[in-house]
């Protein structure tokens, strides 16, 4: 499959920014180095930074999946639902999020902040590094998406044309068949180690797992809550050091669409349950494992408060308080739910996580299968887990029972 | 506020017929009788028939809400909604929709089926007229939609644009205020006598049914499940006596969106309730109350047994067996919440209904008082009202208790 359209390499890009109107000034095009950092699941990604150190990062969707290459067509116009994902950002938390510069929609390229000095967050918490605050600021991050482009703050007209307008089917496929569906069922896309068949095949004849995972795959298709990322895991936000702790950057919402505000949150969670199961084979100090144990409720609490600071300039004041109490124990039900699907996908499924992915074999299986364990029961159960707190003691005891 | 468009009159209405092609020959216009017979809330309804008995039904949609007059504006497109729901019905029930025969964009005039020798259903239940068999027939009817129009039938990639394509903000409005909000409020479209002001105010002050009132809202706003019709409520079904028992159709879709398939189920029980209630204060026969008492379980009973019998056709067969019964419990406890919400709605708010309306004054403030406990119950109790049959029971507890 040829694009119809220019696809950048690292020696075009200086002309292209050049021609663009609103990239004029950013950089300094005759001192600029350019790289192709793309991690490889979907895109290219340039990085540039010119001599004076000012930088631009420019994003170039290819109408195929990168990672499986072009067999698996898939439509360039998700830059434009990445771009409509961060331009939401921008106008709510732009501490939160790269500055957006411009969207090509004719090469499918969106120009932002180049984030010089930041790293992903996954690669730093699997180095046992911490960067304390930045689970709070998440919360945040979701709190304002999930407020300011829901119900709660934009017009119920409006509303529905904004759904419209944003629906995502192609990236919303991929999230349906990788999370919900291949892991449960057997498809050359998943792979694991042998000692990991029985778990699977356990989860494979649990038909209440089923039904539950079911329904949640049936709540992320169907409830249109707000305009959420949609991809929201630890290799989705950038860290660095900062004055005040540590600070954050969420990247790439490609997958942004109308769903569940407790798919990113459950994103968050499940990519927590994996930090922290490789945390606990790997026996890093009791401190790291107790920050990485705190990130849940962090989250949670900072997304809660955040809720409710905004709660009074809701549109609709016949939602009462009593409402929110009652829309907040419903995400968080969905937080739970989503985060072991999150969780079980990225052992079983296409496209692992290096967290549990690069332990040694010994290792790799404990944490797996705690992993496998944790997610399963947060599924199965979360009607009975009543808050992310009780959800962390089902990690804590099936950590126990095998890692020993 | 004059339409840009003709408005029919009876006079206009044969010669309209004969300038539109796809009415031709449907009927002898120049013997043609016409009567305007819309009930009052929203459009013009011409009711023709000729001299040999044969006739057609022609809808205009008028750019107001009639029942208020020119005041309340209100988008003419909705019977571009209601053609949409009717054509999904008569591909998959056509015995239970009258037959369709043309959309007029540019007019707002549906023509279909006359009616002619059918009743509306509300009518024959106040008489204390039973039609067996109507309520399963709707429970198919609501199963066929839910089945063929969500993701159980049709493509992820191609239900997303049909979803966006039938979004009917206007009159979701109307549902959103009328049923879910304003009865719960104090708003001048409100009435009730003042034997029920204890009754009403004991509603708005319980912080928990008006959490839950407000969560039924939300999930009215947000779950895009099926395209459902809306407005299912008795006066929305004709009835009349056929070889095998009663026999229905359903009319007036034009409130259909992608939403929850248990509202549709919810406005038929909110309606059951108000029969029955009625029936009970005019001490009519057990045997016809013990039929409208069993029209919720044979309802719901239809609808599940279609949903089974449907359900090997389904796309995704990675939603099994033990998921439907999930899902069967999720559509449970909506289709509770919901007709709790349409019964207090048609008590308090605009929009009453003649059933409990058209009481003597003692048998009306029993009858309502009853609806509005049972309503409320089934609001706030939902979760723990497992089945239909617990939920009946709630109305025979309260009805004892109101009136002895």
């Amino acid at each position: 499959m040829v694009p119809e359209y220019e696809i950048l390499t690292p020696d075009t890009v200086p002309a292209y920014i050049e021609k663009t109107p609103r990239l004029d000034g950013i950089v300094d095009t005759s001192t600029l180095e350019v790289s192709e950092v793309g991690d490889g699941n979907l895109n290219l990604v340039f990085v540039c930074k010119d001599g004076n150190g000012d930088g631009i990062c420019l994003k170039q969707s290819l109408p195929y999946v990168r990672l499986v290459g072009e067999g698996w067509p898939l439509t360039p116009e998700r830059v434009i639902a990445e771009a409509r994902g961060l331009a939401a950002a921008v106008d709510h938390v732009p501490d939160l999020v790269p500055a957006y510069y411009a969207l090509d929609e004719d090469n499918y390229v969106l120009a932002m902040e180049n984030l010089i000095g930041w790293d992903m967050w996954r690669i730093q918490l699997n180095e046992g590094n911490s960067h304390p605050g930045v689970g709070a600021k998440l919360g945040r991050y979701v709190a304002n998406l999930a407020f300011y482009t829901s119900l709660f703050a934009v017009d119920q007209q409006e509303i529905k044309q904004r759904l419209a307008q944003a629906v995502n089917p192609e990236l919303c496929k991929i999230t349906e068949d990788l999370v919900f569906t291949e892991p449960y069922i057997d498809v050359p896309n998943n792979s694991y180690v042998d000692e990991l068949i029985p778990e699977v095949e356990g989860m494979r004849a649990d038909a209440r797992l089923r039904a539950e995972v079911g329904m949640l795959k049936y709540k992320f298709m169907t409830a249109g809550e707000a305009l959420i990322h949609g991809d929201l895991h630890t290799g989705s936000v950038m860290v660095r050091h900062g004055e005040g702790g540590g600070e954050c950057k969420v990247i790439d919402p490609e997958f942004c669409y109308y769903g569940p505000v407790g798919f990113d949150l459950g994103a968050l969670f499940g990519n927590y349950m994996a930090a922290r199961a490789r945390a606990a084979v790997l026996d890093r100090p009791v401190d790291y494992q107790q920050w990485l144990a705190d990130l849940g409720p962090e989250t949670w609490d900072a997304f809660e408060a955040e809720m409710r600071r905004l709660w009074p300039d809701r549109l609709d004041k016949t939602w009462t308080d009593s409402f929110l109490d009652a829309w907040l124990a419903h995400v968080s039900q969905d937080t739970i739910g989503f985060g072991g699907c999150k969780a079980n996908r990225r052992i079983i499924g296409l496209a692992k996580v290096t967290d549990i992915q690069e332990l040694p074999h010994d290792d790799h299986v404990k944490a797996a299968t705690t992993v496998l364990r944790t997610a399963s029961t947060w599924i199965r159960d979360r009607a009975d887990l009543k808050t992310v707190a009780e959800a962390n003691k089902v990690f804590d005891e099936v950590s126990a029972e095998v890692m020993g």
